[in-house]
């Protein structure tokens, strides 16, 4: 599996805005997934949860996670992140989740009475394939 | 989060050809993520992989794996089971990959020169969410 820095046309893909699966490990040891958004920067990927969320307890513990984004019939079927989570933030303001909400939506987050966190995932090794090898 | 069985509206979300993503531990104790094909039988899902894949390796050593369906607008936006793998077996004929290939494309699996693993993920919970919360 190569290391990062990702190339030029696997940045492209993760530029747009599809949905992706991120996979924490449990404390026992076993993976949790789940669908979100994410937002590609600086070779980085911002994710934005509601503190309730227990993937936010799980990146606490171990920060280790995965990404993948499924790109649905663009250069590659799909792009997969293997990295840890460098930093985990409040939202306070809802700047983060807003930002995505746009990336996705168009329009501001919808849900204003929640607390946030935002996590940012640093990859180490990438791997994009066509979806059945 | 929720025991099996998954309530019927969740079986009627898995039983559509939406692409996942399924969660493996390495043998470092990091996720591993790949996109996939799957199919739900009988409170299973069959998943069907190359002999060169990684995650088959690292399904034999740790069998607990979780599986994200992106159902992008269904009646939940994401199906997660988390659960172990409780079945590896070749799939010596491509029974499996065509019957997995045929409910995503309509035709049999293009690549006929492989070695192919089935294996049986079998859920101990669930979770169905909206895509932000």
């Amino acid at each position: 599996m190569p290391r990062v820095p990702v190339p030029p046309e696997v940045v492209a893909v993760l530029a747009k805005p599809y949905l992706a699966v991120v996979a924490t490990v449990r404390p026992d040891g076993s993976p949790h997934t789940a669908a979100t958004w994410y937002e590609w920067a600086d070779g980085r990927v911002l994710l934005n949860m509601a503190d309730t969320r227990r993937r936010l307890e799980h990146m606490r513990v171990e920060p280790r996670a995965a990404l993948t984004v499924l790109s649905d019939g663009d250069t590659y079927d799909h792009v997969s992140l293997l990295g840890r989570i460098v930093s985990i933030e409040p939202d306070p303001w809802l700047l983060d989740i807003d930002r995505l909400a746009r990336r996705y939506t168009g329009e501001p987050f919808g849900t204003r009475d929640q607390q946030r966190f935002s996590a940012w995932l640093e990859p180490e090794r990438w791997h994009a394939w066509p979806l059945v090898s």
